[in-house]
């Protein structure tokens, strides 16, 4: 909390080889991020600090980057604010689900509800989301405040309904999907949509990149619901099972009672709305044993199918090979999670 | 929580002259409160209308509409939007607040966070903020969504400064004066400006109601702090006490810890910083013997004659007298507290 300048840490996904082309523009956010503290009132700085000092995965700024791919090197400041928007929407949201979760660790070190306490961290989120409008009331039209506005409380609309499902056994595939929709694909979208309309793209490729942030969204939302199960704690940097002990129900939460035997869903059940441990038929191993991860990842398969569709009228425009890569990225990060069962 | 439109009951502050003239306006302004509740997801429409369902004063959208005063019965539609976005970040900034302070009852019902959790409620906070943003982003250009971002940034960080100084007994006058700058008065100062702004008066007369807000704003929190220790709990319609009980340093309690002998001073600081009940020497009888009531309303008259006297240059233009008469409002309101001691 020193008045030091943070240190931005390299983000974890540079070693990917679509991200590492993303370094010139990484660098323009890096520098963005680290002006925007300033904009804070100076005795919140430190904490503002904290919390901007971003060592996470910056996908949604780099879905703005990719969407409005213009060329290697080639770096446009509408671009970088607008990613610099997304990415302090998305930690602000982060702060305070943290808060909800009651989670102390993400990547790898103090959440901002443990670092200041669960009160100031509530109003850090708020100024965090403030001060991403304020960017976004910088561009010359109302247009980008105007989305991000939308966008931030319709994630947090998907946010609520998640909470008041929470330990909620009657939710359906389609609760789910909308839940998922609001909280994560909406921020995917119009990330993708401001990349693609910022850099000047026609109006049928805006549509399309809005449409595959979308189902990039959906297809990375159920993904991370599965890393909440087969994930290694080191490698992700953060708690993981919160969601079965919080008793968020996740697809792969949903089909497991779909596929336990009448006693085991019982207990599940019973364990879940009770918040106590759960037993060993909700283990990953049983997860894996009964096929869910390889169910899981065939969702996530079909919206990658879509994200795909939607850009094959555009495969000459320069974004459409990153988007692809981005897709293929996932597909890879499935693999890794051994979530496999044993017939496959 | 069923699908019925809200009831938006007559705001408190009717019964007093100034607002009755602002009827109108008050009324477009319940229409766009109610009209706001279907741009929620429908899932969270219930709780959105839980929240805009005003029974509260309204000072915001008053100071919206008395700073663009342009005769009896004119209603300005920028206005009323104006009115309604700050009276939302208002609205999300007390379901933030009643979470932090713990408290369970506002406007004589269940807080958000009692009705809903603490958890939807930080969400539905931001929601609110949200949509207030966007209904700013629809204006022609993006100065209404710009300023509104920032205040509501500036809001949040004086709640964090108070947040960080609870149960510390260094604060100084200074700090207060920076907490209540910020928290109360930016919002004041807003709500002016945007009034006068909007409704096309000269730069100024703008100037002169952003001024004329802040000093107002400041005024007005000093006297709401008093209300705690003075107020009638069933006349206001919350809980009272709940400053000193969650250790904020108020200017009464400041007063007080400079008035009181050494022993019963490291009493009631004791008392605070352990979270427990407050001797004697801190309750409202003792406060009026030692003069702090009366101490406190020199305070709010200081802001006063500073809120009149900038508007002295613009005596002719319609808003002053209006304006004007909200001062008296206070100084009416500070009189009916009983907070003077036996001398006056």
């Amino acid at each position: 909390m020193s008045g030091q300048p943070p240190v931005f840490v390299p983000t974890a996904s540079a070693s990917f080889a679509v991200f590492r082309r993303l370094g010139p523009q990484m660098a323009a956010l890096d520098g963005f991020m680290r002006d925007q503290v300033a904009n804070f009132e100076p005795e919140i700085r430190g904490m503002a600090a904290y919390c901007l000092e971003s060592t996470g995965k910056r996908l949604r700024p780099a879905l703005v980057f990719i969407s409005g791919w213009k060329g290697e090197g080639v770096v446009d400041d509408s671009l970088v604010r607008a990613a610099g928007i997304v990415e302090m929407v998305h930690l602000a949201t982060l702060v305070h689900d943290d808060i909800m979760d009651g989670a102390d660790l993400r990547r790898n070190r103090d959440t901002a509800a443990r670092a200041f306490g669960p009160d100031a961290a509530v109003l850090l989120g708020d100024a965090l989301f403030s001060q991403a409008l304020h960017v976004a009331a910088q561009f010359p039209t109302t247009e980008v405040c105007r989305l991000v506005a939308e966008s931030t409380r319709k994630v947090c609309s998907g946010e609520i309904m998640q909470t008041l499902h929470r330990r909620d056994m009657s939710v359906t595939r389609a609760d789910y999907y909308r839940v998922i929709d609001l909280k994560t694909a909406e921020l995917f979208r119009t990330s993708c949509y401001l990349g693609a309309r910022l850099a000047g793209f026609a109006g049928d490729f805006v549509k399309a990149a809005n449409d595959f942030g979308r189902h990039l969204g959906i297809a990375y939302q159920i993904y991370d619901d599965l890393v909440d199960v087969f994930g290694e704690e080191k490698k992700i940097g953060k708690t993981l099972g919160t969601d079965l002990a919080s008793g968020k129900l996740t697809l792969p939460l949903m089909l497991l009672l779909e596929k336990l035997p009448e006693v085991e869903r019982a207990e599940v059940i019973g364990a879940m709305q009770a918040g106590q441990p759960l037993p060993l038929s909700a283990s990953s191993e049983s997860m894996r044993a009964l096929g869910i991860g390889d169910a899981v990842v065939r969702s996530v398969d079909e919206e990658l199918v879509h994200a795909r569709a939607v850009l094959a009228p555009f495969a000459s425009l320069a974004p459409v090979t990153l988007m692809l890569q981005l897709c293929e990225l996932l597909k890879t990060q499935l693999s890794a999670l051994d979530s496999s069962g044993p017939k496959s």
